[in-house]
Order: structure tokens, then C-alpha cells, then sequence
């Protein structure tokens, strides 16, 4: 099956999803993150297809999520270590997480718990708005054109919307 | 291509992933967050095929993530909306939009903002502690067994990790 790609729509989470979206992709990313940065270990941990690790692995370091480092000479072998954009990506992981924690597991019985080591807390993630610290819901939030919007595009998910008024504050 | 599960994991952003992991399904709850609960509305917006989308709207109901709800008798014709559960989803989306402003869009150019009525401000999404507040990162998390941990499973990806230490605490 040919892969459908999100990259040219004008919206970031198609975007991301073009990137991260992939299966497996999000659970590589989850075990570099606990430490377990090479080959070997990720096929153990992870249960995945040489094949299909190897295919992820090179395309999460073309777009420059990943590096490759040289852990060892003589052989060369090399260790996945995240960039900015991919240690950027634990607010993603923490959310999707929590998520799970909610709804999926048993009894709401989380597999793994984070210690916040800063206030020494059993932690979870929370998503709160960047400037005022409040909580983000459907019902306080306005979609608007931003910066990069194609106007047409969001003229049109307004007209196909059931509840127009969301967008009342649209400049178009 | 038989689709791999990765619901018998245990951990939260495999069994998270499982079931909003694949291609389409985000944007098309994004899409209905947005107010977009119909059929051929979201067909139209999504450039999805009809057979993917009526595949993923059947997954997305069994999973009690949305529900079918009639808005017109005679024909009987249906909308979708979110559950809690499915409500709960929107910090995933506002989460991945901000990763994809941040790093896909040119000269981070948002194409769509987000004006948080509460504050009045454009907002972005941050991702912290619920218990204290501070930032979330990977310096300052440390991992240990839930009550719904597999002890074995732990310790394992603490053997794999080239920082065993971060999983110090752990109580094996």
C-alpha cells in the first residue's frame, strides 16, 4: 500500500503525524528516551523487524530527530541520540501516556510512574496554555489563521463544520 | 501487511498507540474537533477514501472514543461525536501541533493559532508537572514501576539502557 503523506497540508499536527506517525515510530522514541540507544537492544526490547527498525531509524536521522554517534572503533558502531527536535518530542510521549494511564489501563493502574525530581512528586502530565497557565479545552479555545494559514483551507473547515461560531473570530 | 498490536504491552503509549496509531485516525478526530462530525463533510476535508474512513469511524465508536449520534430520520443519518474519552484526546493534538509549529513549519510560521478565551491570549500548549507545575524533561523525570508495572519487563529495558541510572529508584 502506497503511503498516503500528510506533508502538504497546512497543518502541523498532519505534519508531525508525516513524521512520527509511522508504526513503531513513537515507541523507538520512547525506549531512546529511557536509554536503550542501540541497534541490538532496540530489536530485543522492542520485538521489531530488523528490517523495519533499520528503515525508521534512518528516516528519524533525516529529519534530523535522531544522530548517529560512534560509541566504538574497529569495528565503527554507532549509538541513536536525540536532537533538540526529538528530546522535544517527551511532552508528545508524557501525553500520550497519560492518555493510556486514563483510559486503557486496568483499574487506572499505571505500568510506569515518573518521580518529578524537582518537587520529588509522583508525576503526570498536564497541558496548560504556555501563557497563562490555564487549563486548554474545546470549550476555551478559538481556532484563528495563523502566520502560515492558507485561508481557503480554513474557510473551508468552517463551512464543513457543524459549529461555525468556533471560527466566529476568523479574519477572513 | 499484518497489522502489528501493541496492545499487550505494558505500557500506555504502546496500548495509546494502538488504537489513535494509525494513518488518518488523528486527523480525523482533529477534524471533529474542529466541528467536522459528518460523513461526506469529513470525506471532502480529509481526502480520505470512503472505505478507510468508514474503517477507522467503526474502530474509533468501538473504542468508545466517539459515538453515533442521529441528526435525521427518514433517512436515519448519523454524526459523531467525541466521548470523555475522546475529549481527553485534544491534548494529544494541541501537543503534536506545537512539536509541528515549532519544527515543520517555515520560520515556525503556525498555520493555525489558537486564542485562549480564559486569558484572551494567543496560546500554545505546555506540557507540566500536574502536581507542581515546573517543566517536565528528561533530566528531571525518573521512571519506576506503576502499580500496574510487569517487574520483569522494567528491569529489562534498565539492562538495555546505556543509563541504567536513570532507572535507579526503581524497587526491584
Amino acid at each position: 500500500m502506497q503511503r498516503t503523506t500528510f506533508s502538504a497540508q497546512h497543518c502541523s499536527v498532519a505534519r508531525t503525524l508525516d513524521i512520527i506517525g509511522e508504526w513503531w515510530t513513537l515507541l523507538i522514541l520512547r525506549d531512546i528516551f529511557y536509554g536503550v540507544r542501540r541497534f541490538e537492544p532496540l530489536v530485543e526490547q522492542l520485538g521489531i523487524s530488523r528490517k523495519v527498525l533499520t528503515h525508521r531509524l534512518k528516516r528519524l536521522t533525516e529529519e534530523n530527530i535522531l544522530r548517529k554517534v560512534p560509541y566504538q572503533h574497529n569495528p565503527c558502531r554507532y549509538e541513536y541520540r536525540l536532537t533538540a527536535s526529538g528530546l522535544d518530542l517527551l511532552p508528545v510521549l508524557l501525553v500520550l501516556m497519560r492518555w493510556g494511564d486514563r483510559w486503557l489501563s486496568e483499574d487506572g493502574q499505571a505500568p510506569v510512574e515518573f518521580v518529578h525530581a524537582d518537587c520529588g512528586q509522583v508525576s503526570t502530565a498536564k497541558v496548560v496554555c504556555a501563557h497563562c497557565g490555564g487549563e486548554l479545552t474545546v470549550r476555551n479555545l478559538r481556532p484563528q489563521p495563523g502566520p502560515g494559514a492558507v485561508l481557503e483551507e480554513i474557510e473551508s473547515m468552517r463551512s464543513a463544520s457543524v459549529n461555525p461560531d468556533l471560527f466566529k473570530k476568523i479574519r477572513l
